[in-house]
């Protein structure tokens, strides 16, 4: 079936990964990377100037902190940062994410710091 | 909180769609919507020849038939179909899905029928 596209199991993709905040590809679409990572703990306050960035809760609760104010967000809810926007990330215990950003992004966008993971390797 | 986002429960997006094949918008991303449809029954043969398009089952179960083959997969699972590949979707019982297209791409892509939604609606 050279034409049909394989089917993509989070789960199973998930248990593939071993840190946190170390996110991995799992399929690209129109340009972006379709990322998957497992999240606990604090992120570095960060922006991404040239693309938005889509969240989507898979398990557990994450929140994130905007310079007005903090959002939390659990499994079956998803939020768009918009381009430019600093924001920083956080999960009290381990929480699974699907999230999209453009191609090569670095997960910290225009903050490099130790968290940085500049190409992501696909899983 | 001007410059933090909505969070979007998909679930209470979901319970205000009442057709199958009834596509909503619930974002934007980079040029793109992030649809929820309702699906149940067969669809029509169409391809997008300027998005790819990708699928993420909420819930339930759900196929897509490509010339060279089927696909079926659930709750969990995505598949990204790239552009200009003739697909056709399909759910024995109903199926909640998130998907991707490029802003303003028809549901049924190069292929109008009854089916066709051409401009949807966020919700």
């Amino acid at each position: 079936m050279s034409g049909a596209p394989k089917i993509v199991n989070l789960a199973e993709k998930l248990s593939k990964i071993d840190e946190h905040w170390d996110p991995r590809i799992v399929g690209h679409y129109n340009g972006n990377e379709i990322r998957l990572a497992k999240i606990k703990g604090d992120f570095v306050w960060h922006a991404h100037t040239e693309t938005d960035e889509m969240f989507l809760v898979l398990s557990g609760n994450m929140g994130i902190e905007f310079r007005d104010g903090v959002r939390h967000f659990g499994a079956g809810e998803m939020v768009v940062v918009r381009r430019g926007t600093e924001h920083r990330p956080f999960a009290e215990d381990e929480c699974h994410i699907l999230f999209m950003d453009k191609e090569g992004e670095p997960n910290t966008g225009d903050t490099p710091s130790n968290l940085t993971r500049e190409k992501l390797d696909f899983i």
